[in-house]
């Protein structure tokens, strides 16, 4: 069995997560910290893991899953480092070396989203698939990706939520929230963008109402030009928009409406239900997804 | 030095071109065949391998890169096989055992576009990048993907023609050419929908017709797109409507101004000019794909 103690961080743009995990995915010790100044978080972060290392023993590694945009390519200059964020304070803020400094472990790195088809793929919905994509629908909306069995880096990571949708203005007159690109898929469906639209928040939406179509249709959307552009052996949703389960239903027949026949593979069409699927670690993803990246690392 | 001869049969929707080249990438037989039933145009193919064997002495293994849906998958079920394609006749046929049963060499197979970004990553314009999308617009439109160093296959592989783009009908009343999506990127950029909506075709329309200038928006559109899900370090453009050199500083202008300063890449951003780039293979990208195929399979 095997004994080892892995560090996690979580990183989110309103709270940081730590956790010190076991093997058997235990969580034995859980801290949150508001996301303030990097310092403060990070200081934080660190006295948590020392305290913790000092009553279970030593940590085999750390892993960070985190919003971004970041560089999580070791050997990169800027690895380690949070990049062109908006979030005030953040920008080139180092967040690998403090703790590989402080603890002398191995740290690993990455986007939350990457962490979270990592896990997936390991405990989760995706479990031993190759190609498996991870989303989450929420304040923002990321995406994260394996293809071939390993994690999609490439010139940085996969930006998915800013990719744009076909926006029928008849149909939606709402321009879409993003700063950036008014109305890619996080500009059109993020948590945002549904309490901008119809002046509710999506939790306070009832069932029946309109709000869902719409948001089920951009969803879909998404997916089929995922579903074309990777091909992936399934597409997990998580996230806070994504707790409506009424939502998967919708989802789904959108999916196969504008598909429209193409691709007769039965993966697909015939097991839509389990081609898009809930997460498998509800609400949990991230955490594990640092674990998964921690456990990379060691 | 490799003195090994391959085979390499690019087929295509309307033409069959199959080669014998060596591993210096000196082409030393090579014809084309009218695309006409699979059974008459594979055994036109197997004829030209068989006599230049006779002359030339043996392959060490053969590579198809074709026209799809296919299964490019070894192992599965349906490996080697065209799978549902309009085109009568040729859904269902398998395109692999004639060749490996009448030649007893490895054959390897793949989309057309799949071997395309192979090859550009051996010899091409993505020589030595782990990262790299190849596209090709022409009577149709496809991408290849290769992710961390390996083809993306997946469920089956990426049919990224197919993908939606935003569509402004204000803009652009013109409905689309795809049968099965309308106004995906296919049905809205292909040279088939460039003299659709024209009434011209592509290469009669005049450099500062205002056809180019709209071609060139959907391509960044689709470029940015695939840009945020892929991360890609260079994405390649080829086929017959790329043929028209003036086209590429339009969509890199295009894709600067819809990216909107999103991303600080300066790979991205500064170098535009090397992130999106024609075929260095001009022309013979997917020749080279199958002799690509080949030699990975040998």
């Amino acid at each position: 069995m095997d004994k080892k103690l892995y560090g996690a961080v979580e990183g989110g743009g309103t709270k940081f997560i730590c956790a010190v995990i076991d093997a058997d995915l235990r969580i034995l010790r859980e801290a949150r910290f508001p996301c303030q100044s990097p310092s403060e978080t990070i200081a934080n972060c660190l006295n948590f893991f020392q305290t913790a290392q000092a009553q279970l023993g030593p940590l085999s590694a750390l892993g960070i899953a985190s919003f971004g945009p970041l560089d999580p390519r070791p050997g990169s200059h800027d690895f380690g480092k949070i990049l062109a964020t908006p979030k005030p304070g953040w920008a080139n803020t180092d967040l690998v070396s403090p703790f590989a400094d402080a603890l002398s472990i191995p740290v690993a790195f990455d986007t939350d989203v990457n962490g979270a088809v990592l896990a997936e793929s390991l405990w989760g919905a995706g479990k031993g698939l190759k190609n498996l994509i991870y989303y989450t629908i929420g304040t923002g909306i990321g995406g994260g990706a394996i293809a071939e069995n390993r994690l999609i880096h490439g010139l940085m990571h996969p930006e998915m939520g800013h990719a744009f949708l076909s926006h029928n203005y008849t149909q939606d007159p709402f321009p879409g929230v993003c700063p950036f690109h008014q109305d890619c898929f996080e500009g059109l469906a993020s948590g945002p963008a549904i309490e901008a639209r119809w002046g509710r928040k999506a939790y306070e939406l009832p069932a029946d109402h309109a709000a869902w179509e719409l948001e089920a249709h951009y969803i879909a959307l998404a997916l089929v030009n995922t579903a074309l552009m990777l091909a992936p052996e399934r597409i997990i949703l998580g996230g806070g928009v994504m707790a409506q389960q009424h939502l998967f239903p919708l989802v789904r027949a959108e999916f196969l409406k504008l598909l429209n026949g193409y691709l007769q593979i039965p993966a697909m069409l015939r097991d839509i239900d389990t081609y898009i699927v809930p997460s498998g670690l509800q609400g949990i993803a991230g955490l594990y997804g640092a674990l998964a990246l921690a456990i990379q690392a060691a």
